[in-house]
């Protein structure tokens, strides 16, 4: 396989009037926060909102220059099916996108908007690729990293990120079926073989890692994941030897680290990044990576298309993780204007509130009082414990819920 | 007052070691959903999340210059007060900042965390102005917006806009003192100036409006409004002569275009913008701009800064007004089983239940009988739709809520 930097040049030049070239950003808070000089590649801001259309894209115009108007299929419940659809419509080719049932409103409105046919089939995307074989043997099928073209499409993104990033020591990137990864590493270490490659992945879907250890791509376990992009059971066959041979190490980061660089990512330099997005920044969290103190480091954010309801929820985890929602029990005598006081200290506090459930059966309870649940928006932990102060004060036992 | 090109290139300058260059990035999505070429300037992630570091650190680097080491003093609920924290702390200024009460912790802990001394002092920006005057008179007040060295560095901008986009024809410009505007405006007249500028402010703080109208700088009503960064009731004294001057035309928008405007920023870019940021926008989805049909337009996204819990309810209106919340009420009988019975349902349609209560006491309610209110996460409104005959089938009488 030619994965050769002529090769990745041409496919870069191939790109150019549809593939944006995504900001690089520096990160003055976040890299205080993990003591090395972060810098953020944005290609979330990508069109499509991933990095995904530059693999597509290139397989896509080559297909095209053969075999004009030729018709495509691909599986995916995400980035992949975006990145198809659009390449498809800008080159002219019809594209036939298996999605499952469960796929979000908003990916397959998009994947439709571009002129895509969407098949809703199966639970899996496993079950649609089964089905794009099987169903349409008369369409090229695009796969979603195991393809030469595909890697070289991605690998555009390495050159970019080193014109852009000089006196760069490290990049980290995520990994999944290792398209991306792949295309990458071997574009940087043609150029700047000094740069560390780093893969990360989540331990819920660590092909990479068990494909290192075993020495060939293996089969795993996977679990559902935030970094839902990233949630492949087995490396590729084209981009195992390139990882191999390319990539410096990988490492693997919980649930626990992805949501916390998620909120990060959000809350201090306001990005929005999908769960895989974020795994970079993870692998900083986990400690996985401290011979990069210190160092300059680029952070390749892969993507963006997180779905708001997801988004809200990482974001109210850390509206409660800092204290700006504080929910705590307090008991209560059983007759009016009992509630209203208690309302009055809160109100006298200047925190609002959000939410109020009343519990009058719990067994512990003596006769007449009522056990009320509140849940109240506070500006942060020291106002969280100033107004349970100030509740003590004025004769409240509360409980923290 | 020097608003010249050789004066606003020469600030350009000064800002270089501290202010970013910000990315503009396309927008092809949201072109088509208004009918015009947009373009986005990214402000949203310069340093400390806005503009606001450009004039403040233009103006403390002169004073830094004539009178190294001096103490400034400055009252802000936000974008200003990171500005001029962190342009004092980069040029060895000593900085304290008046914030009120109210203020976000998140603001008041990034302004402490760049070393400025922070106090809490009032309920409002007006109260700590005051007090700044009288309480510090040995220091520099730094005002936010009417100052011809900050109006200068706001300016940096305009030239920053105008060489990223060759062809432009007009640029959109969130208003609120004016400081911005009038800048931009002078810097972008001065090198093109058959580009439109136009202003944007909320309908409930029009002052520039007002102004304009009067032929000088008034006094409005204002009321609390998402673009909160733009809420000032009057012009400046600098900044009116500057804008009656080069600005084009200044448009208001309503509070619901711009949390539309927020939203739509967020699903179809993933940009997280605050409500002064997306008052461009707001001014197509309000049609305001008719005028700017088919043309290539910038929007300045002034900044990000946006609190997590307004951003989480922005998701969550978003996500009740494209149908991925459903709530409704049905009634059932009120015997064991009977509720079981209606969640089998809904799970049997694969949507997730969030919040359930009951009613129990409605005077219409025959006996035997409960009223039940379902939240329930779905993908869309077609999918809420398929659920909801889906249990009209099934013999629930359901009513939307």
């Amino acid at each position: 396989m030619s994965m050769d930097l002529a090769a990745i040049e041409k496919t870069r030049q191939l790109l150019e009037p549809v593939v944006f070239e995504t900001p690089l950003a520096p990160s003055p808070n976040l890299s205080k926060l993990v003591g090395a000089d972060l810098w953020l590649k944005l290609e979330n801001l990508q069109r499509t909102g991933s990095f995904k259309i530059r693999g597509a894209y290139a397989k896509l115009a080559r297909l095209a220059a053969t075999r004009p108007g030729a018709g495509v299929v691909a599986a995916s419940a995400g980035n992949h099916a975006q990145g198809v659809a659009v390449s498809a419509a800008k080159l002219g080719l019809k594209a036939t996108i298996f999605m499952p049932h469960g796929v979000s409103l908003s990916k397959r409105e998009a994947t439709a908007a571009s002129g895509a046919q969407v098949i809703l089939l199966g639970d899996s995307v496993a079950q649609g690729l089964e089905a794009a074989r099987e169903q349409t043997p008369e369409l090229t099928l695009i796969h979603p990293y195991d393809d030469e073209e595909i890697i070289l499409g991605q690998a555009s993104l390495g050159l970019e990120v080193l014109e852009q990033s000089p006196g760069m020591e490290a990049l980290l990137v995520p990994v999944g079926g290792g398209g991306l990864i792949a295309g990458v590493a071997a574009a940087v270490k043609a150029k700047a073989p000094q740069v560390q490659v780093i893969g990360v992945e989540p331990q819920r879907a660590a092909c990479a890692g068990a494909a290192l250890l075993e020495g060939q791509p293996v089969s795993v376990e996977t679990q559902p994941t935030l970094a839902d992009g990233t949630r492949i059971s087995r490396l590729g066959e084209l981009t195992y030897p390139l990882i191999e041979k390319y990539v410096d190490q990988v490492v693997q980061v919980s649930e626990d680290h992805i949501s916390q660089a998620m909120l990060l990512l959000l809350e201090r330099r306001r990005i929005v990044a999908e769960g895989a997005g974020a795994l970079g920044l993870a692998a900083f969290l986990a400690d996985e990576v401290p011979q990069l103190a210190g160092k300059k480091v680029v952070l390749l954010i892969s993507g963006g298309n997180v779905d708001s309801n997801l988004l809200g929820r990482i974001i109210d985890q850390g509206l409660v993780r800092s204290g700006r929602i504080f929910r705590f029990w307090v008991v209560l005598p059983d007759v009016p204007g009992a509630l209203a006081g208690l309302l009055g200290e809160v109100a006298g506090a200047q925190a609002n509130v959000l939410h109020i459930s009343h519990d009058r059966l719990g067994k512990d309870l003596p006769p007449h009082q009522t056990r009320v649940r509140l849940e109240i928006e506070t500006r942060g932990f020291a106002h969280a414990e100033e107004l349970a102060a100030w509740l003590g004060e004025s004769g409240y036992a509360i409980e923290p819920a």
